[in-house]
């Protein structure tokens, strides 16, 4: 199927959608993103994707080139160009093509595109490798992912599927969700360092109706002595975590206060905007 | 004059050279760079920026797609199709295209450009704005400046050129030269940190003919006592730091010891193959 990307105003052909060399997210990394999903042609808790994309330009000094509602009508005619059952959709704003290099313009370069993707399975745990960092800018979901990429080989060969990020005994993230564990049937999830990810504002509203929620710091120590443990995010909903280096959680199966959240996340997710 | 960009084995028109959207350094900040000077049409200290740049991509996992003979080529074809007095030469190297916006290929994108550039005038100091900060990979140029880029504003309200990296309290660098300090004409430059700046190199060399010099750790306490201070970059030489914060250092001038370094880091520069 023929692929379109809206670059700066104009809807075309993917193969065509060119940056000039100067933009400011090639030359200094300048740049935000935000991913979300369409099922069925319907976007999934769209208003939070923008409202978070938003505030990442807000704090990156990045003015919006289009208001939210043209911004919602690109994305929904690149959905309409694209019917799979599942795509992944990625808004990019940059700095611009900046004249000296280094200052960012007031013409920001925004692109929007869409690639079918296919969700984790919800009953197969991930196996993550722990990993001493934390996000320079956690707050903003910036393009800055050199660590995390250098990182790919020494997770690959540990057989991980992700990293868990710790620094100084907390606990902030994984490289691309957010990161829960249930102890006593109490669901906590770290403040500090972490991007507030769409799924877990969700997830997080749902548990809060059934369990003890807590957000703060989460200790490592925390960490390694939970009863179960999950992640959230985008492209996977809840997927338990059932190892972690060599510690194995929940049995290496999907626990049962995962399950929960899973069943009743589905349904939250079916019956969004 | 019109301006020629090499990208990816050709040399084409700068107005020409594009990148597809799904370049990793664009999409995930995944590249390096490096950046040195011809003036009349020599290159200065291009083996060490060769050499930086080979380190920079091996630490980053990228292959060199040309050999250091074919980059030395089309470097020096760059600089004759720019035949201005001073040259700024800049080197990118990035992932390449990646199928899955994430995973580096074994085809990275190479460009080189030139701009003319002007020295920054040797007798006139520089004011640096201490910052709270230290570089995620001090030791690969990244093309990461996410943080110095979004502290633009303050700095330039605040009247300073550059700012001056501390964190937990040590110096490291600035956000776009290396710092050295003169106590009891004693000369000091941090490690921990620090890019290793190839006019940083030449300058050690040099001043370890004529002075004691320690690299080393170097605390904010020393930074603040310190009797001259100045920076090193390959678009300023030496370049006095007459004030940080609110702190004037040499009595605003450029001292005499960063005045010698100067006259002296001038006369080797010529003599440079």
């Amino acid at each position: 199927m023929k692929e379109f990307i809206f670059l700066n105003g104009q809807i075309i052909p993917a193969e065509e959608a060119n940056l000039h060399v100067s933009d400011l997210g090639l030359l200094r990394g300048y740049g935000i993103f935000d991913f979300f999903r369409a099922i069925d042609g319907k976007p999934i808790f769209i208003e939070d994707h923008l409202d978070r994309f938003e505030n990442s330009a807000k704090l990156m000094g990045l003015p919006m080139p289009s208001t939210r509602e043209e911004l919602k009508n690109i994305i929904l005619e690149i959905i309409r160009l694209h019917p799979h059952k599942l795509l992944g959709l990625k808004m990019i704003m940059t700095g611009g093509y900046s004249p000296d290099g280094y200052t960012p313009t007031e013409n920001p370069n925004l692109l929007v595109f869409g690639k079918p993707f296919e969700f984790k399975p919800a009953d197969v745990g991930m196996n993550l490798m722990s990993f001493d960092y934390r996000r320079e800018i956690p707050e903003i979901k910036t393009l800055s992912y050199i660590t995390p990429i250098r990182a790919l080989g020494k997770m690959k060969a540990s057989g991980a599927d992700d990293l868990l990020y710790h620094q100084n005994g907390l606990i902030s993230e994984s490289s691309r969700s957010n990161i829960f564990v249930i102890k006593n049937e109490k669901i906590i999830t770290p403040v500090d360092g972490a991007l507030f990810g769409v799924t877990r504002k969700h997830v997080l509203n749902i548990a809060k109706k059934h369990f003890v929620v807590e957000e703060r710091d989460l200790s490592t120590k925390e960490y390694w002595e939970a009863d179960e443990v999950f992640t959230t995010g985008s492209t996977k909903r809840i997927i338990a975590i059932t190892q972690t280096d060599t510690k194995i959680f929940s049995e290496g199966k999907v626990g049962k206060i995962t399950k929960k959240l899973q069943d009743l996340f589905l349904e939250h997710e079916k019956n969004s905007n």
